[in-house]
C-alpha cells in the first residue's frame, strides 16, 4: 500500500528531501508530492550576488534542477502552487494554484516543512518605491538587474552589511557602481566581533568603498517620479539611484505557528536529531525554516544557509523513506569574500560566549597564506577563542586575502571534536611552501592562545 | 648553577629547540652550545625547489633566522663545527673544527640530538659525476643553479617521483628545460595510492613532463668529460644534460648509533611523547633524524618535514626549559603542487591499512573546488578509505586544482579525532559559492564512504 509524503518548499531542502526519499523508495511503495509557490526548485540563493556582479552569466546557472528533472524521477511537483493551511489533526494540507485562486486539500502519510525564510523588510517610509530591491529569490535578482541596466545613475547604497550586504557591495562595485554600505551596527559583519568586522570594514573601504556604521536607516527617500532617491539616517542622507537591502531573513513560519507547531525564540521550527519536528512523529522540518543546535553553546541558533539546507534534506529524505541518519548540530561555519578579501568565522564570537556563561581568553596573530618567501604569500589574521581553564577551543574568525577563508575548517572540524587549543597545537596540517607557513596560521593563533589559557589561569 | 644544554645540528628543530628553551631560561640559568656542521642555520630545505624555480629570487630569502640572529639571543652557536662523537657515560661530546681538523669534549647537563636526514645517493656508477645534483641543503641548491647557468643543454633528467621530484620537475620545466622523470614505482607520488598517482601522471604528461614508471635506474652514464650525459634504467637510456636525484632521505643517526642509542625500524631514533629519547632523561632528538608515532597506524614512521621539525623543536625546547608539552604523533599529511596540480594526502593508503590488519572500503569522488557555476570552479578527485565495520576515516588523497591541497586539513583534524565517515558528513564546514560546492567535496566523499561501509557490512 502506498504512502503519500507532502512536501511544503521545493527548495534546496525540500527537493534533496523528495530526491533523497525516492532513492530509498519507489513511486509504488511512496507517492511524493511537493508544493512550491514560486516559479523554481533548487536554486543556489547564494549565488544571485555572483549573478547581479557578473561572475555569473546566466540566471539558469544557479539553478541545480529544473522542475522537469524533479518530476522525471517521479515526483509530483506542483509549482506556483501555495500552501496556506497545515490541518494537523486531519493531516492534510490546503493549497492554492496561484494562477487560478483555486484551493484544494491534499492528504498526507507523512508531511516535511520546508518552507525557507522570508527577507526583512522593516517598514519605513519608501521601502517599497521602485528602486528598492532585496537578493533573496531568482526573481529578485532578476527585477535589479532590469533596474541596473535601466538606471542611469551609478550610485547603490546598500543597506545592512552582512554576507549579503558585503557580497552585493562588491557585485555592485564589479558593475561599476559607486557603493555605500550603511549599517546598524558599528562594523560591517555583525557575525564577526567588532575588531575583526573593522578590518573587513578598513580593507572595503581601500576597494573605494563607502563604510557607514552606526547608522540605522530610518527612511529611504523618494522622488518626484516615485522611484527611491536617498537613503536616511539619523545622522546623515545617502543619495542613491538603487537600493539593495541586505539587512537577512527570518524563518518563514506563519504556516507552522498557525498550526501550533512548536517554534523557538527565533521563530524557526524545532526539530528532533532526526529533523522530526518536537511532538509529531510524522512531520519533518528543515532549511531555513528551523532551528539548529549550536554544539559549542548547546544553545539553538538561527542559521540560514544552503549547505545546511541540504544536509536537512539529505537526513529528512532518509528518515522519511526508512533509512536513517541524523542532524546532530552546527558550529556556526561561514566563509565570505568581498572582492579579494576572505572573511570566515566559526564557534562564538565574544558576546556568544558571555551570552552563555562561558569565560575565555582571546588572541589574534598575523600570518600569511604561505610561505613568506613563496609569491603570493598574503597577509592574515586570525582571532581565536579558548575557554578559560580547560582550553577548550570556541571559536576562530579569520580576515585575509587567498588561502585564508577555507582555513576556517580546520577549526570548524576541531570545534565539533571538542579539541583544546593545546590539541590543536599537534594537527598535521597540510605544510608546503606554496600552501602554507611551517607553522600554519590556525596553529600560531593555537599557540598563543595555549599561552593565554595557563596565563589567566 | 648554570646548566649546560648541547644541542648537535642547527636546523629546524635543534634552532627551535634552542629559541624555546632561551625563552624559558636565562642565559645565567642555562648555558646553550649548538654544533651544526654546515654554513648555514633554520634554513627551509622545502623552499629549495621554488629558488632552483625561480619563484624565490634570493637563497637568503630561505633563511629563518642567520646565526648572527641566533647569537644576539645567547646562543653560542659554532659553526662548521662537527660532532663527531656521543659519549653518553661521560655525558659529552667530541666535536671538530671543520677548518681547523682541530677536536675537543664538550660536556652537556642535557643534550638535543637534531642531526637532521641525508640523502639517498644509490651506489651506481656515475652517481657522483659532474651534473648530477641533490637538492637537500641550500650548497646543493646553489651548485645545481651554477649547473643549469653553465649547461647549455636543455635536456634534465629527475630521478624519483615524490615530492622532492615532482616540485624539481616543476622547477626544471619553468626554468625551460625538457623534464623526464624516471621512477622505481609505477606512478609518480609513492605517498599516493597507483590510482591517484596515476592522476597526477595524467597531470604531469600534460604539463610536457615525460614520466617513467617501473624504472629503476642502473647507471648514470658520462661522458668524455666525465659529466653526466644519460640515465640509464634496465629498459631505456634518457639523455641528460643535468640529473637532479630526487630520491628521498634516511635519518642521519650514524652518531647515535655508535652511542648505542635505540633506534627503530626505519632507523629513525625513537623517542617518548616528550621528545626525550627513550630511556635517556637528559637526551631529547626531533626532527628528520626521528621515527614518529602514526595515530591512524599505531606503528613508528619515518617522515622527514619542516613543519614536524619545527614542532619537535619547540617541544623539546619546552622541556629542557622546564616546561611540558608532548608530541602526539601524526597522521600522516601532505600537500604539494606542480604546476596548477594540488596533491595532498593523509592518513594511510590502501596498503599501510593492509599492512596493520585494517579493513577498509575505499570511494573516490569527482567534485569541484567552487560552486559549479562560479568562475575557476576546478575539478577535484578525492579518495577515501574507511575502516569496514567501524566507519572511521583511515586515510584522504586529493588530487586537483587550486584549492585542493589543503582541503585535506579536514580530514587531518578529522583523523586525530577518529571521526567515522558518518560524522564526518555532519560537519559543518565553510560554504559560500566562490570557496565550495554546496556539500564540500569532502563531504562528498564522506557520504559515499558512509553508503560502502553499510553495504560492505
Amino acid at each position: 500500500m502506498s504512502e503519500r509524503l507532502v512536501i511544503i518548499g521545493g527548495d534546496a531542502a525540500g527537493m534533496s528531501a523528495a530526491s533523497q526519499a525516492r532513492r530509498l523508495r519507489t513511486a509504488g511503495e511512496l507517492e511524493i508530492v511537493v508544493f512550491e509557490r514560486s516559479g523554481f526548485t533548487s536554486f543556489s540563493a547564494c549565488g544571485i550576488p555572483y549573478w547581479v556582479g557578473g561572475d555569473v552569466l546566466e540566471r539558469d546557472a544557479l539553478i541545480a534542477r529544473t522542475p522537469q528533472e524533479h518530476r522525471a524521477r517521479e515526483i509530483d511537483l506542483r509549482m506556483r502552487t501555495e500552501v496556506v493551511e497545515i490541518d494537523i489533526p486531519g493531516a492534510r494540507v490546503r493549497a492554492r494554484d496561484l494562477a487560478s485562486g483555486a484551493e484544494s486539500w491534499t492528504s498526507y502519510d507523512k508531511l516535511v516543512i520546508a518552507t525557507g525564510a522570508r527577507p526583512i523588510r522593516p517598514e519605513m517610509p519608501g521601502i517599497d518605491a521602485p528602486g528598492v530591491h532585496g537578493v533573496q529569490t531568482l526573481d529578485d535578482g532578476q527585477a535589479l538587474l532590469e533596474t541596473l541596466d535601466r538606471t542611469e545613475g551609478k550610485r547603490a547604497v546598500v543597506v545592512g552589511a552582512g554576507y549579503i550586504g558585503v557580497e552585493m557591495a562588491e557585485a555592485l562595485i564589479q558593475r561599476g557602481y559607486d557603493v555605500t554600505m550603511v549599517n546598524r551596527g558599528p562594523e560591517p559583519m555583525s557575525t564577526l566581533d567588532p575588531d575583526m568586522g573593522a578590518l573587513v570594514r578598513e580593507a572595503m573601504s581601500g576597494m573605494g568603498i563607502r563604510v557607514i556604521g552606526d547608522a540605522p536607516v530610518t527612511e529611504l527617500r523618494t522622488g518626484a517620479d516615485g522611484r527611491v532617491r536617498a537613503v536616511v539616517t539619523a545622522a546623515a542622507e545617502y543619495e542613491a539611484d538603487v537600493v539593495v537591502l541586505g539587512i537577512g531573513v527570518h524563518p518563514e513560519t506563519a504556516l507552522a505557528r498557525a498550526a501550533g507547531l512548536p517554534l523557538g525564540t527565533h521563530g524557526g521550527l524545532l526539530t528532533d536529531l532526526a529533523m522530526r519536528v518536537r511532538g509529531h512523529d510524522n512531520i519533518w522540518a528543515g532549511g531555513d525554516c528551523v532551528e539548529v543546535l549550536d554544539l559549542v553553546s548547546g544553545r539553538e541558533r538561527y542559521i540560514p544557509l544552503g549547505t545546511h539546507a541540504n544536509k536537512h534534506g539529505q537526513i529528512i529524505g532518509s528518515g522519511v523513506g526508512g533509512g536513517y541518519a541524523t542532524f546532530p548540530g552546527v558550529v556556526g561555519t561561514a566563509v565570505s569574500k568581498v572582492c579579494d578579501v576572505e572573511v570566515a568565522r566559526t564557534g562564538l564570537r565574544e558576546k556568544d560566549a558571555q551570552a552563555v556563561g562561558l569565560q575565555y581568553v582571546t588572541v589574534t596573530i598575523e600570518s600569511t597564506s604561505r610561505s613568506g618567501y613563496y609569491p603570493g604569500a598574503a597577509p592574515m589574521t586570525v582571532k581565536m577563542l579558548a575557554e578559560r581553564r580547560t582550553g577548550r577551543l570556541l571559536g576562530v574568525q579569520i580576515v585575509g586575502r587567498e588561502g585564508a577563508g577555507k582555513r576556517v575548517d580546520i577549526a570548524a572540524v576541531a570545534l565539533t571534536a571538542r579539541m583544546t587549543v593545546e590539541q590543536m597545537t599537534a594537527l598535521d596540517l597540510g605544510y608546503a611552501p606554496p600552501f602554507s607557513p611551517v607553522w600554519d596560521p590556525v596553529l600560531v593563533a593555537a599557540r598563543k592562545a595555549v599561552t593565554a589559557v595557563h596565563r589567566r589561569g
